[in-house]
């Protein structure tokens, strides 16, 4: 099976913060499409929204939703794509899914266009494609290109993660909680439950027996199966910052060869979907607002690891818009390589 | 050299935002003294400042400002402990510097009382003792307990620093910002020259020939000054957040003998100063917002690093208010310590 010319798409969460990034990225890359279809809860069914000049009325998701869809976007979270993706499957439409659901499932491809997208010239659906988590599309970008140079043995992992990972509700709430400052009153913690202006706390994600929560989890098995590497080890610390929409994370990585900076830089120069920032005399390196709204990953801080043998490690500092590059538009870069 | 029991004492940047957090926390522990002369540039001469229900004055910085001074805390940047430091003890006092201007020096002690403080029960003065940078020192107060258990050889470090470990106006200038965001207007940039608000950046110290800025290799040096191991080896990534004054640091630690966690917890519940908050099932740990204000350093997500050999490795993540253990309390707590 290949896509028509003109693929019937669906978004599942289009009333969410990746799925509105979406709308937006289809218009902006002219994805050629027959029918779009917006699927949401109950809830928002019959909500209008915005594309291309017009407006579109939001549809309640349901198993039938999937009839005419030849391409299916889920961005719901893990316990809808659960439900629903089978049924879109079942109707004949290749899915992708953004959410955590499948990613782990043996014949379910993970994919980064950029680190592992080859595979995809020969998928053939119906079936389900995974995007990875944000973060590890993200730290990936820049780990990738070193990771082939020289092998990454280890990588330790700090991150910077803003409040659109939460979703659309948590970004208001930050924004929200700046205008409470302003005002003297109380934060407004309705969706967060939180403090997130002027505070940072670990991921908000439940913790396993090992110490670890599902997002550092994440980035490890992820990381693993985009490399087909199950020996690459990392420990990652995820951690929230008042930041509305891009990641950032220090990377801290163990070679199995010798790599020197100089060459270091040039790989990361001539990465796809990479943008090297790193003036030292400057002091300008990768910011999360520089990286807002943009679909490349910046990287910078680039620099040999002092605490490792000489070449042994490198140290380096990324951004990246996580509903672009950490969702939306991974998942239409998907999309734009199916045969 | 023994302190008298009520020493007379100056503040030179008495102004600054640590030098009003010494006021505060001479009044909260009773520290009995003299005179306390207030000192600060020609610009805030006269202006005045409330102290323990009345005001002091405010008087010029100059080299004949320690005449009758047995103690002087200095917390005014480099330069100006540089040029007034040796007037003071030359005129007979004993220096506590929150500045780096003498760190590294071998004659100048370089304390955190509850790790390295044992020297000053033999210490004599006139002469000057070194307060580390805060970073060191919060990552230190937890890091140390562990090295002491297990020898630390290795450091991964990434921070996660306040406003406030730029001064005063940086505070201030975040909470501006804030309020240009409720206001829509553009960001107040007057003093930092950057935004604050919803966003992080890479340390605004100068970088060095390897990469590395020098709030990243004060870490290095001075843990090893303090913990007398000229042998510990540290990669640091220090990135400023959108907090007002307390600074938070993810740790990543390699020993030289296994510990486990539950021992790690042990040895870190018994450390004075720190605290551990460290509950997985609530996901509450370590956070600015509650470090703030607060003597102890908060120490959590303690959990063995799953990417080294089984016990060889813990990762940790801290918060400890910058402007008090990070340096007013440590400078304080310094003189306490002074026979």
């Amino acid at each position: 099976m290949t896509l028509p010319e003109e693929p019937n798409l669906a978004i599942v969460g289009a009333t969410g913060a990746v799925g509105r990034e979406l709308m937006n990225l289809l218009i902006e890359r002219r994805f050629a499409h027959g029918r779009l279809r917006l699927l949401a809860s109950a809830r928002s069914a019959g909500r209008l929204l915005p594309y291309c000049g017009t407006s579109l009325a939001v549809e309640e998701l349901t198993e039938r939703s999937f009839a005419d869809i030849d391409l299916a976007f889920f961005s719901a979270g893990g316990a809808i794509s659960r439900q629903y993706a089978p049924a879109a499957v079942e109707a004949g439409a290749i899915v992708i899914d953004n959410s955590s659901a499948f990613r782990m499932d043996d014949d379910v491809p993970l994919i980064v266009p950029e680190i592992n997208g080859n595979g995809l010239a020969r998928f053939s659906g119906p079936a389900i494609i995974a995007n990875p988590n944000c973060s590890t599309i993200i730290a990936l970008m820049a780990a990738t290109p070193l990771h082939r140079a020289a092998t990454v043995k280890r990588m330790v992992i700090s991150t910077y993660q803003a409040a659109s990972g939460a979703g659309a509700a948590w970004m208001a709430e930050l924004q929200q909680q700046a205008l409470d400052h302003a005002a003297g009153t109380p934060y407004t913690m309705r969706t967060t439950g939180r403090q997130l202006l002027f505070n940072v706390f670990s991921h908000n994600s439940p913790l396993g027996p090992e110490g670890y929560n599902e997002e550092e989890m994440k980035l490890l098995r992820e990381t693993r199966k985009i490399w087909s590497d199950e020996s690459v080890l990392i420990s990652a610390t995820c951690v929230r910052v008042p930041v509305l929409r891009a990641h950032s994370a220090a990377i801290n990585l163990t070679f199995a060869r010798p790599l020197d900076e100089q060459e270091a830089h040039r790989v990361l120069a001539e990465a796809p979907g990479l943008r090297v920032v790193d003036d030292r005399a400057a002091n300008r390196f990768p910011e999360p607002i520089d990286a807002d709204g943009k679909d490349d990953v910046l990287v910078g801080r680039i620099r040999s690891d002092i605490s490792q043998a000489p070449g042994m490690g490198m140290d380096m500092f990324v951004s990246g818009d996580q509903l672009r590059k950490g969702a939306a538009l991974n998942a239409l870069q998907i999309a734009e390589m199916l045969p």
